[in-house]
């Protein structure tokens, strides 16, 4: 097989293997680095994974995942930026690149997306130079608008980059993931636009029917209709030089064991990304 | 109950409701229009329908759909805009004020996205003069993104305006919906920048979770998040002066009986848009 050092796997891709055999066959297969998220890595121990990924030789793309922060009191909103600077915290000790905001939907039985807005731009706002010193960027990934109201409203390439722009590129950046931008007739434009703001590039691919809920029917990179060449193609043109990730969050994929799916992802990642 | 002449109820809001009620229902509580689909209407005769609603004194604010223009070949693209030549001329003798585009999503198989764009943009100009000689506006209804690969590529506010404006206003316009476009971070700025090209205007709520499928979880008017008021005052500013059409595809409302549905579009209708 050819070369996977440009490639990263995002550990919820294979949600159920255990982080040590993820991590062990990404540093035996050649790949260049993984994408964690909190939960597991809290559960197996931040300096113990921190440890076991160093000692690989891998990269961590992304730490998943901040943000959150739209709620209807201010005191919720506090809580939500101090976990969100324990996220930060965690993303250091892992050495990881960045940490990924998924920023928040509407609060419950609101209406005011232009207030929800402003939210997540005064968290980022007071959370930024925190990720300056630590040496982690917060990345913004704009997601579809799907999930505008329950998950981020932060939804078109454009909207993040603006928010992005307003901070220094090594605190604030912007999570481009294929599955949340693929549609935007913008999209070849903003990626131009981004340059060095792209802290990450993410890949799976748009397939339907959508399931229930519309949150586990990510298809497998090479399996919808992105153009993930031509994808891949622009984020490097405008200067992105970092790995790309491959994130997948499927029903079906979760019940086939994580080394057929990880294998099965690198082929892919060959075949239609890389 | 107050003035409802500036309402229009969709039959597909009450998809199993026969015609003639929904006309005289909506003649008898003092609707401005009915939107109107064609399978019913082929049905019961376009003629016919086309006389009970100018004797009940009804606009008819839309008939739904045109559109579904890319496909993988020369023929089946010829064969779709041959139907919406007739769906123009069924339009014209309902007296419909305008076609609506479902632009159609990507041929199977496909990934470009592009190249079923420019297959958009070639149809309606193709029937953009027959439009205006029928006296019956294409209007091009950007839907939300997560229809972009089955339903239609044309998935923003600023998408369609700039394929619209293209075309004399009188040919071409923009329906907007609030299910689809309720999320864009250009929303206001869009509906400023349209002004004439807004040729209806159509509600419902966002609710989640979203069922399988994504097209039958809309939501009614009031139900969900989305700033109904605040986007209807902003449709009339940009000069629009149509009727509001409500239009929800629900198979929770498809239940119950369509007098009952009537009644609570009404009712909703008053408290939360107009």
């Amino acid at each position: 097989m050819s070369d996977l050092s440009r490639f990263s796997f995002n550990s919820e891709t294979a949600k159920h293997w255990p982080l040590p055999d993820l991590i062990a066959t990404a540093a035996r297969r050649g790949l260049g680095g993984v994408g964690l998220w909190r939960e597991p890595v809290q559960e197996a121990g931040v300096d113990r994974v921190a440890q076991q990924v160093r000692d690989a030789g891998l990269e961590v793309t992304s730490l998943c995942r901040g943000g959150f922060f739209p709620a209807a009191d201010a005191a919720t909103r506090r809580q939500r930026i101090e976990d969100n600077r324990r996220a930060l915290d965690e993303a250091a000790r892992l050495g990881a690149q960045t940490l990924c905001l998924v920023c928040g939907g509407l609060p419950p039985g609101s209406r005011d997306l232009p207030g929800a807005r402003q939210m997540v731009a005064d968290a980022i706002a007071e959370l930024a130079p925190l990720a300056g010193e630590l040496g982690v960027v917060l990345a913004i990934e704009p997601m579809h608008p799907m999930y505008c109201s329950d998950r981020s409203v932060i939804s078109s390439l454009r909207q993040a980059r603006l928010l992005a722009e307003r901070f220094p590129a090594e605190q604030v950046g912007v999570l481009v993931d294929a599955y949340h931008v693929w549609w935007d007739p913008d999209l070849y434009d903003e990626l131009a636009l981004l340059g060095e703001r792209i802290a990450g590039f993410q890949v799976c691919d748009w397939t339907v029917p959508l399931p229930a809920g519309v949150l586990t029917g990510r298809g497998m990179t090479g399996d919808g209709c992105i153009d993930l060449r031509g994808l891949s193609r622009a984020v490097e043109d405008s200067g992105y030089r970092g790995l790309t990730e491959v994130e997948i969050f499927s029903s079906d994929l979760w019940q086939r064991p994580g080394a057929e799916v990880f294998d099965l992802a690198c082929e892919r990642y060959l075949a239609h990304v890389a």
